[in-house]
């Protein structure tokens, strides 16, 4: 837990009566590789939570050896995508992850409403072979495999679908099919080599330290000394048309975030937001 | 319960443990003022739910005056309107509704992913001032309060809403509002009217025998004996784009069911209803 997210997985945890023990890191850092294997192996819990962009505070958590290391604990993998998938390289299967769930608005570049999701078939085995009910009927994956065919075939009514939206998502990955994953990838991370490399130009500084655990999709920038911050972002958005959020949870007051994904991630965006912040800046007699 | 809304409600309460009573009448049937009096003397239920509209067997609640009975009785009514609303004359303050339902895409036309609803000021309060949490945190009307500011003035972020959705509620309602409410429940009525005369004219009976109990929205005709049902039905869509619906629960195998919704509520699909039910029983030489 080093943001948000971790705390609102956390919430929900403890809501449904599961005992959760947390691996706190400050805002800007992710738990290594050793510091998970030290907890799966005091703890032995049945499900390790980790976000894979947590974009509160603008981490990127390495997850290369944590599927095995899960698989060796018999522990479920469980990974947030939201902020990731299409926008970041994620591997699954190759990973060894047995539960991913992602938002359709993010990278995918789909309106809001939808949450892809995968199991590993462990997962899946768990899942549908409880012993209790959940509470809630329409999260009961078992009632809406029924309707959806992959539990068994008659395919009874369980709840109206947000057809819309999910026509919506058909073309938002045809969008993302054409472009190829390995193509988002690269533009996702061009445009974040961009947006720093104005940025630097302007004396602004990454608030997470280690290059490797930033984000693309997600760059917090730490607020300068002698910087207003909501000027800024009220500058921004009335010459600029741009918003740029503030800080959520730990971060919240000590950075501008700048979200880069999926339609909106493009060169002519980030010069556009690096300009935004050189003009807020010289606005301010900073520069 | 008369039907798959009251027996799902049933099934969603019992999954949060709640202690369900059951005032059961058959699929067809509503319970009568004095019946629910009865109920509700007896068992002195904390919640009383109904479904105004109960689409799988047609049928429709009489709701006047069971509210004063609840409040009387210090139990909230539930009322799921979901079939109803905008369709069918409904008064949630006058006729004393606590906590009231809907679909976005029924008679209010616009495309499905909302749920509408609405809580009396004694259905809020008990709400608001809960001792447990629910269970799930999106559900939590609290959290989802405070986004909306409808809980303290902070406004911190609790969930990604399907904005598109909103906009097309927006719309759906603004349409709503241009007809006007009487004029909505006029058409819905007229037309349940007219399908009625062309279907009587055919030899079709209804399936809800007391007049009063009929859904103008959802019209359920009994499959009358020779006539093969799915052939008719795929008839109906092969040959005239229309979709006829078969029973649901109790009434499977019974009914036909005729949705007459919204926008596609009009004098001349109800036509196109009544001719394709003609050729049908034409093709199988029953007319």
């Amino acid at each position: 837990v080093s943001g948000i997210w971790g705390q609102r997985f956390t919430e929900k945890c403890l809501r449904h009566g599961a005992e959760v023990v947390q691996l706190v890191k400050e805002a800007g850092l992710t738990p290594s590789y050793d510091e998970i294997a030290k907890v799966l192996e005091e703890e032995k819990p049945q499900v390790l939570f980790l976000c894979h962009g947590e974009s509160s505070s603008g981490t990127k958590q390495k997850l290369d050896g944590v599927g095995e290391l899960c698989a060796k604990h018999d522990c479920l993998l469980v990974v947030d995508t939201v902020c990731t998938l299409v926008g970041e390289p994620f591997f699954a299967d190759a990973w060894g992850i047995d539960l991913v769930y992602s938002g359709a608005q993010k990278c995918i570049g789909c309106p809001p409403g939808l949450s892809p999701m995968t199991y590993s078939d462990k997962a899946y085995e768990k899942v549908m072979n409880r012993k209790t009910k959940p509470d809630i009927f329409s999260f009961d994956v078992t009632e809406v495999g029924r309707q959806w065919g992959f539990n068994g075939d008659k395919r009874p009514y369980h709840h109206t679908p947000p057809i819309n939206i999910m026509f919506a998502m058909r073309e938002a990955l045809q969008i993302v099919s054409e472009e190829g994953l390995e193509a988002s990838w690269n533009r996702h991370l061009n445009a974040h080599y961009q947006l720093w490399e104005g940025l630097d130009k302007l004396g602004l500084k990454p608030f997470v330290k280690n290059p490797e655990d930033r984000l693309s999709t997600v760059n917090c920038i730490e607020i300068p000394d002698g910087v207003d911050a909501p000027r800024l972002i009220a500058h921004a958005y009335d010459k600029y048309n741009l918003e740029i959020s503030g800080g959520l949870g730990g971060t919240a007051g000590k950075v501008f975030r700048i979200g880069l994904m999926g339609y909106n991630c493009t060169p002519r965006n980030v010069e556009s937001v690096v300009t935004a912040f050189e003009a807020g800046l010289k606005e301010q007699k900073w520069l």
